[in-house]
């Protein structure tokens, strides 16, 4: 497709979460409709023209969620290749099914990335116990093993010190295929929101300085005091990896930061990517005139994108499980943009909205 | 209710237009669904939890509603007295019906704005042609004849010149129960946006400057250049109205301002007020933290109030009719912010989108 789809026609979205919400909002401030398409209804409903309730495995629903939109995209990355495979024949999937591909799978995903000539933590495969002693003797005894794909029953990941037995980590990750990765001495941890178009045009965000908590990110902020050096160096990464993918939407690249005294080519360390809009780039829907969601709307409608320019600085935070019961303090609070995504209950370790506070631009 | 409606609660709106659309999408952002009650489906269908046609003396339908929702708003000021009162055993609705009786009627509106001491246009009622007669010796020969109440199938007002005749004037009217009022030389129409809580606290969005063509909005700026003391005056006046009327909402004060060599307490002469949010202030969007949708949205809710603050310039430009066809042009414009309502016929005078172009702040 060359032509932009024109207001008034359907984007599918896969998945019913936060940023499908947030997605769904966007396209219609730009008279797309959307349709959602989930197992179970979530907050995406409620802004939505229509909602379809249906198994990410089931032909004959996707082939008729297909037949009503002009383009499918997602809102998470662990849309299976079936449902890609299912959906292909009758649509157009943005992005690809390659760049899901790519980042469900950590081993494909550091491969990719390294084979482009960036830089990624040291890694090596595990399918066994044997690999694992191996990996540990070339990377360090102090190392993470991750399976390659996500949401294995909460067994995804375990930090092993120089004490901790191989045997006993490779049952803690359900004896599924993994990596062990090295431990890492970043400074700070930030993430590239790219956008690419159908023509392959691109557009950057700025580089937002994030913090994490327990695997979950808590902080974003712009400007986020790198120099521009090293930002041009990140945004460079984040163009090979998307350009490689032939990617269309946004791309989140999250990246460590080594400090300054490692040489630039070296500095910047891609962790992970997402290809889909970022939590990390949720404060684009205040700080900017056109947010992380409507440009990625824009891109897969094979739209023009808009411009990224921020008019503020910006931090954000997430309201995790019981934080969001503060509401109504927040709400009082004269700085606070707050977001409420919709969820009934507020479980330990749920995102349940964010806040984004404007400060004057400084940079 | 003194408490705010905790998130997950369902506002009513009342209309399906795009300012009802832009409530929904704010009610959602801040986790309050929307059920919306029109005759007819419209842009705010495809955003809203729940979509209801009915009639608006439909006791049963609206009753239904009503018990669905924890509050009722409307977009729009010429919900009947009828339709009020059967809501009004069932459900609160804000801002009150007060503000509807004020706003709907010319007569009715502009004698309350002169008994509160502040400035209208000079005016008569005029029930006759030896009224209209009368009134236009009062007020000169050049006058315009308007209807009290809007909407006689586009029989709403007459222009009268010098030569003009009375009998075909009231002809033109319908024959409807009308206002003579005088010509103002205005140098500038600006309007207030205020936002008035349940507890009574007042918010101020910054005040637009507005300049309109064929009875239509056409563009609204901020900052609008007056002085500070003139735009003091300005709130002065938009909050004696809201207290007049014990206003919950946003309420927009629309305002001629007539130069700076008239007497600051006689400068701004109300021209009318609307009792909901308004075109003049969709710029509040993208160039504060929180827009008029949603600081509405609160004050109906029972919550606090969001900051108004501005952080940039910001110029609106409504899209009317087929300019909306220019999409892809304005899609490509590197400094818009494009909306677009989802209405599918571009109808000559139908207002389609508009267009915020956001600049650095100066004032």
């Amino acid at each position: 497709m060359s032509v932009p789809l024109p207001p008034g026609s359907t984007v599918g979205i896969l998945g019913s979460g936060q940023l499908g919400r947030m997605l769904a909002m966007a396209a219609a401030r730009i008279g797309l409709k959307t349709h959602i398409y989930c197992p179970d209804s979530g907050p995406a409903f409620d802004v939505a023209a229509k909602a379809t309730k249906g198994s990410f495995s089931d032909a004959k629903a996707l082939a008729q969620f297909a037949s009503e939109v002009q383009v499918v995209t997602y809102e998470f990355e662990n849309v299976s290749s079936e449902t890609a495979r299912l959906l292909a024949p009758h649509v157009t999937l943005r992005p690809s099914p390659r760049a899901l591909e790519v980042a469900q799978d950590r081993l494909l995903e550091k491969t990719f990335i390294s084979d482009l000539g960036f830089p990624v933590a040291p890694f090596r495969a595990v399918s066994g116990v044997s690999d694992l002693e191996q990996a540990r003797q070339d990377l360090g005894p102090t190392a993470i093993l991750k399976t390659r794909r996500l949401g294995y029953d909460g067994k995804g990941q375990v930090r092993l010190g120089a004490s901790g037995d191989a045997a006993s980590a490779w049952a803690t990750v359900g004896k599924a295929p993994s990596i062990l990765e090295g431990m890492v001495a970043f400074e700070r941890e930030v993430s590239v929101l790219v956008v690419r178009a159908v023509d392959g045009g691109l557009a950057y965000y700025d580089i937002p300085a994030n913090t994490h908590a327990g695997g979950i990110l808590r902080r974003s902020e712009v400007p986020c005091g790198l120099p521009e050096a090293d930002l041009a160096r990140a945004r460079q990464i984040a163009a090979g990896v998307a350009n490689a993918l032939d990617y269309v939407g946004v791309l989140a690249v999250e990246m460590f930061h080594l400090g300054a005294r490692v040489p630039l080519e070296q500095r910047l360390l891609v962790n992970e990517i997402a290809p889909r809009v970022h939590n990390s780039g949720h404060w684009t829907l205040e700080a900017c005139g056109i947010s992380q969601f409507e440009n990625h709307i824009r891109a897969v409608a094979g739209w023009p994108l808009g411009s990224t320019r921020r008019h503020a600085d910006a931090v954000m935070l997430n309201l995790i499980g019981a934080e969001a019961n503060a509401w109504e303090k927040l709400a009082a609070d004269d700085g606070a943009c707050l977001h409420l995504y919709g969820k009934n209950e507020a479980r330990d370790g749920r995102k349940m909205g964010h806040v984004t506070y404007l400060m004057p631009l400084t940079a």
